[in-house]
């Protein structure tokens, strides 16, 4: 038999050498720190499910089982450098443990497994780490947002469409909107996780084992809810991951809108926000700069995220059914887009957490505006018995003239609007007096509101309440998960330490 | 106040004429056919809920959905242009009822309500018809799937991976592994039309509204299973469309390698499965061509709809929250995503149920491949006790051997095979002849395999039994769902005709 | 022989029928209509160079051309229904043709060429049209962006980085930078044009003709500058409308930047400017709305025209070498990008050419912001002998302390600067009274600058000379590219009517 | 004055501390050593200028210049490691400079210069650099396809259309098409690398200096043909990357599909070509596989390719004008997507060079097809008289027939197929038999062609001789852009000793 000091890899049993630069295309070495500990992890748990079956002796299982440990510990402490000439890690650490053990025993290792299996699992191992981070980020987010919410129920603002001012009502309801998004974002990201928790090893190379491997043992030690059965299909999907990265790219271009927003809202014209110094970057030659530039590096990383979506399914286009070596691209791909996601949502949630509101600005902007022109209208509606598009008219043909003479709405007397509004309409229009008024008020002028859902003191308060104990449930939901993976973590450690022991 | 006549637009109230090269670039007109009749009914239950809150009159009521009535009756027959220099369907149908019923009763329709959370409204009830759509479809696929996977059970194949021949198996397993895929895609679905399937009507333009809108009231009549709440929310996000278009997207990744599967298969290379003429496609000039078109168009098609998400995902990145007209733009990438992707899952339907595979020659393209090797190398685990990687090399060398000289396993009697594994590995193997013979022989091979979801007699079976199960529990819960419309739609229906009868 | 009433498809003469499904998945007939008189001419080019060369008789050539002819004026008319179940307009046109002249006659149309070469043919004509007319909106967009420079030399503006006021200097330093951007637009436009404008017929289905066509000869008919050579590339490649796609998503990207200022500096905030009411959109509810609805679309269309590109590559990725009906899918993709670039520009164009500017709000806000503050350290640079890294430090103190004052540089005498800044650098400084005078004057601050290219008026003058130099030598390249193509056409028009009148 | 010893960051004379989760996600740090020499050239090409000028003194020039070369010497060492909480290598590098020579001396380095203008230069120089290795490797994998088109002249192979037989033909004429493909790649490049090699600097913030800085005189150190006139051109724009993405986007769309007919190709079906075993890779389980891994890869890339271009356009979409930091995002998207391009290249040029083609088998899968039934339809044509539509007709009848008995043309002798034929067309053909003859024989049927570019022995041989002399130019063009560079590099290294021996 060949020996241990074989230089050649341990996979080319058929083929000659293979050519140093096309190793270096090939490999994904470099890439895999990514999946180092996932890799032992997985393999360590084949080995002990190998051993439950008998399929190899204890002592084999013992023996490699201590050489993995050692690796691992060497991993976790970043001692383990990925080098060597090897395709990837999975022939990097199987050459490890042989080096050690020799073929005979060494070899045993990945009995009943290929990288086609192995990578599938390690990828979902990896994704799910990302996700549960993700996740827990996401809920946090939430609690900023809901607090501030909370924090700014008072706070007059212009809501804005096509970044006009549009109506009047309060900050905490565009707070309570981004939340209401993140909600959803969270219940996708449960829905995948599911599909993205079930393991595919066991598939083999594409069509399953001779052997009596135990698959949902496997899956079992490490925390999965089950299996992917058909075997082609293990080795083969990447829905789960593709799921994931959809997932990331929609939550960020609505992030990237409260960037832009943050971006906007800091200029020195609107002035509404001016962010901490400690989130704020200088020019290196001008000394008076005072830029957003975490916030338009969210939006640039958004831009990045969808690119790599793009690139992944792009990928996945038109490869042939089966494990291809394409989805070996894949996987930076995926990291790199949830570790992205995974610190965009950090640092939105710190900056939103400290952001200081210039109340009274946001006030006056909104009280020089003509944002109230539609509750005049609708008073026109309920008052006057117009129809919206009569009234609609009045109240344009009013702003055009103010426009063109410079002023607005708060320039005129609650009376001085009603003689303006029935000159324009050519006859009594019966508005109540008070009602004119608080039209006019800013402070009071979107407590006229009554629908659900609406930018008033009444729907807010509301919203908050049903969100609380919402983001109450989603918490303990939460948790649930991570007792469940940490259940089977010690499974897994006790199915380890009884071996080692032994 | 202005007549009918007035030919400005009726929403230019503040505004002087718009410029019609500027009006071009502006309009939606010509891409609102899609949604005609969901923004007429979606007017029809705002005009209903108006007049149950005592909004509007019930004479102005009757009036107004008397025109919409003839409008939808047109509009169902086709012919309903939508012309005449009008930004969108929405101010083309309120002028139309306008010039019925002058400003002061037509000019009632709208009240209450802005296009931000109309078109909102729209683009919900068009993408739930889609879903629902590519919903049914995606089960018809499914049940193609599990009917030709039970039709093929007994069709030796050799599976691929990175399209060489890998493992000898069955048919049934690789059209399983899909039919596993599309499970996945209605589980995706089904989970969207939850989060497409609510009303963001009365969310006007931003804020809400001073006047007593019954949000629940419209959702009710509209089939909706609620309401989007926070009114800057509902106006402002399109995640749910971005969700849809994603769950297409990876849908048809997958497809695309169906398609790219039988595109191979069907060369006079491969040949293991022939288009029946009325699928396939001939050259305008070569007489003999046979071309597989249908399949190539999927493969570009699943192009088409990745570059239609990234383009979804690329037009929010970065936009102010709130209602942006860059939202417009939005809408026709996601009809042509889903039409497409409607479209493709039945056409690969089609093809599926009507391929016929040319099993003989699938079976001898197995037969004389090396794509035994693994479970000859697993014998040698189990009957002589090597590892892996000591059989791994064994077997390897006999390949490169047998490849040299042109030969295959095939061409050894079992006592030639394993003498020929003897020599190499320099010592008695001790495997069954009739274990040897069992490999050799590509018909009995794949009934060695033992584990969970594999490519073997028994575990096909057990798939197909349970995915029988799974299927009928989907398309119970699909019926259900489209009940949920159709008796929302007779509510609809009746509220209608009360008004219109009184 | 088959008669004409045989209502089969002229090209399934080994196929039987096709699928109605198939055939509707299949056909390209609707969006074909992008390409009708392309594809008539590029017929036209074709039978009279197979007349030339004998391959026809002159009597059918005459007989084919006439029937072409007719079609053609129905074409340009309008009036030419692309209906029937055709696959393409390739069949559809020789269908029409086979259909008055019978197969002897009309059957000859299409000798030696083949839908391959044909497709390109079309693709490549219709993508010249595009590029032609984008390249001519490019030129006058840059007239537009020259003029307006040279109008608004004196108009004073902060320049922004980041959003945030950066340094003081004059609008047309800016509308010269988009022009710069344009020249290169229109660079990577002429040098597209010269790999789209040559002639792939002749290279039939993919390996030429065993029939002596003329290439040359279609080509010179059609005005192009050439033959693609190669027969496999001509029937296969698609890099130049990829290279076509590219250069208007670049664009694009570029005038979506343009939008986005507009956008924000029209905002009430902001204040820069306003749109004339033409160009603005009003909401159909709120009656003072005045959105900037085109700018917004420009923007959303620039996220079109990248996913577009996108799905073009992917389209492309991983295709066998050769014509693959893949390929059709991208025709539309092409026409949809081009299309909207062309009136994207165009409105871009018009936009800019109607802006008014606030001269003084735009004055009044670089005065009262702090971006004077590099031009105060270089002073510091140059009259006390600091280095850069220590003015900075000293000229950034003190803008904190004004802001922490609410105050600014021009609350402050140039006395009491002078007195300020040495107070916190503890020493004398030696800057004359006058230039901090002019430091503080935001109209003369500019004129400080000394470099190439700067925002400076001398500066500014000197660009405008070159670049109107420049742009004259491109208008008149441009006028000779479409003298080329006019005097092509007076030849092919000369050649057709020579057969037709014999 | 601060001393050196203050830790908080050189740049935030106005701003208080940075929090350190925000640096975090600002820093570029990580990424920058892909410009790190770039950096430190550039900055010492900017000293050497200001030394020039006399805005700093040759004393202090000459310190800062020993700094930076100390610096330098251990970048190329890769001894300098870019840490320690820095934002940027150009923080970084300034702040080691300030560290040794003080404030005084050391905060002179970056006078006149913002890290806007600074970091377009870096990457101008390192896109240059890309641009031209892609360019040599772009010249070299032509010369491969060229050497390799005129070695396999005389290799038959049937040309493909939609994975079908077409026509046949020679191997040359597909490597020919591909030769033509990379010669417009390499024009590409070419007109991209005049529009990148423009210097930036002098632009400073965005609005240039008032200080005599020397843009032309840093242009020439750097080996730049000129500068980026205008300033805010100069800080803003990326169109010179996005071009640079564009062009290897579309080089690798290309080069995927070589990789596909080579995957295609080298299955066991097709058996057309063995890649050889040192281009190949293994099975870590299946002792058998030969898999084209690289080949995949390739593919994958050209996915990753698309997927950064679609980031990067994404980036620029609707930012403001001016340096905005989503720009810095953009930096590492262009490394990756260049890099990738160029070692791609170079794989496919070593696989191509390397590839033993099969040409029995390549001969025998021709001979034994329909792919004459052109030539055939074209003899008919020329001989009897009919049209192509008639005769596609009867050649299409017959191969229907042949297919359903399972024959071929080759099954026929010359006189039996002009029997068949005339039996279907009901009339005598008077094809000559030498003419049948011939398209019966594979190996001359290609010789009956003559059109310009077809895939006959005589148009092989004249494009391989005008390529030759083609590339032969490109060399001397390449060279010659070499040698600018190493020309400037001559002088800026002599400016540099200069200062430094003084």
């Amino acid at each position: 038999m060949a020996s241990n000091s074989d230089r050649k890899s341990i996979y080319r049993s058929r083929l000659g050498e293979i050519d140093k630069e096309a190793l270096d295309y090939l490999s994904s070495l470099n890439e895999d720190y990514e999946i180092l500990l996932e890799d032992l992890e997985g393999t360590e748990a084949h080995v002990i499910m190998l051993c439950k079956q008998n399929i190899i002796s204890k002592e084999d299982a013992k023996l490699i089982l201590k050489e993995l440990e050692e690796l691992k510990k060497k991993a976790v402490k970043g001692e383990l450098e990925l080098e060597g000439g090897f395709e990837d890690v999975h022939e990097f650490i199987e050459s490890k443990v042989i080096e050690k053990l020799g073929l005979e025993v060494g070899g045993k290792l990945h009995t009943g497994r290929s990288r086609n299996d192995q990578i599938a699992l390690d990828i979902r191992l990896r994704t799910r780490k990302y996700l549960i981070e993700i996740w827990e980020e996401a809920l946090k987010l939430a609690e900023v947002l809901l607090a501030k919410a909370e924090e700014e129920q008072d706070t007059i603002i212009a809501h804005y469409t096509h970044l006009q001012q549009a109506q009047i009502g309060y900050l905490s309801q565009y707070l309570l909107a981004h939340l209401d998004h993140i909600i959803r974002d969270i219940e996708r990201i449960k829905a995948c996780y599911q599909r993205v928790n079930r393991s595919p090893l066991g598939a083999c190379a594409i069509a399953g084992s001779t052997l009596p491997l135990d698959r949902e043992l496997v899956a079992r030690l490490l925390g999965f809810d089950g299996v992917i059965e058909n075997s082609i299909d293990a080795v083969s999907s990447r829905d789960f991951a593709l799921e994931a990265l959809s997932i990331a790219a929609i939550m960020m271009t609505n992030l990237s809108r409260i960037a832009e927003d943050l971006i906007i809202w800091s200029t020195s014209e609107f002035d509404y926000v001016e962010l901490p110094d400690s989130l704020a970057s200088p020019s290196s030659i001008m000394p008076h700069k005072k830029n957003p530039c975490i916030l338009e590096l969210l939006r640039a990383r958004t831009a990045k995220i969808i690119g790599l979506l793009t690139a992944s399914l792009t990928l996945m286009k038109g490869i042939p059914t089966g494990y291809d070596r394409d989805l070996q691209e894949g996987k930076p791909l995926i990291w790199e887009a949830l570790r992205e996601t995974r610190r965009s949502i950090k640092i939105i949630s710190k900056t939103v957490s400290q952001l200081k509101f210039k109340k009274d600005r946001l006030k006056e902007m909104a009280a020089k505006s003509y944002a109230s022109a539609l509750e005049l209208a609708e008073a026109l509606i309920k008052y006057s018995g117009l129809s919206l598009r009569e009234s609609h008219k009045i109240v344009g043909s009013l702003v055009r003239r103010l426009h063109q003479s410079g002023t607005s709405f708060r320039d005129l007397s609650s009376q001085e609007l009603s003689k303006e509004l029935e000159k324009i309409a050519g006859r009594s229009l019966r508005i109540p007096q008070s009602v004119l008024e608080q039209i006019l008020d800013v402070e009071r002028l979107p407590q006229l509101r009554v629908t659900l859902g609406s930018s008033s003191p009444t729907e807010i308060k509301k919203q908050i309440e049903k969100r609380k104990r919402l983001l109450k449930e989603f918490g303990e939901e939460f948790k649930k998960i991570v007792k469940n993976l940490s259940d089977s973590r010690k499974y897994f450690e006790e199915s380890l330490a009884s071996i080692l022991r032994d």
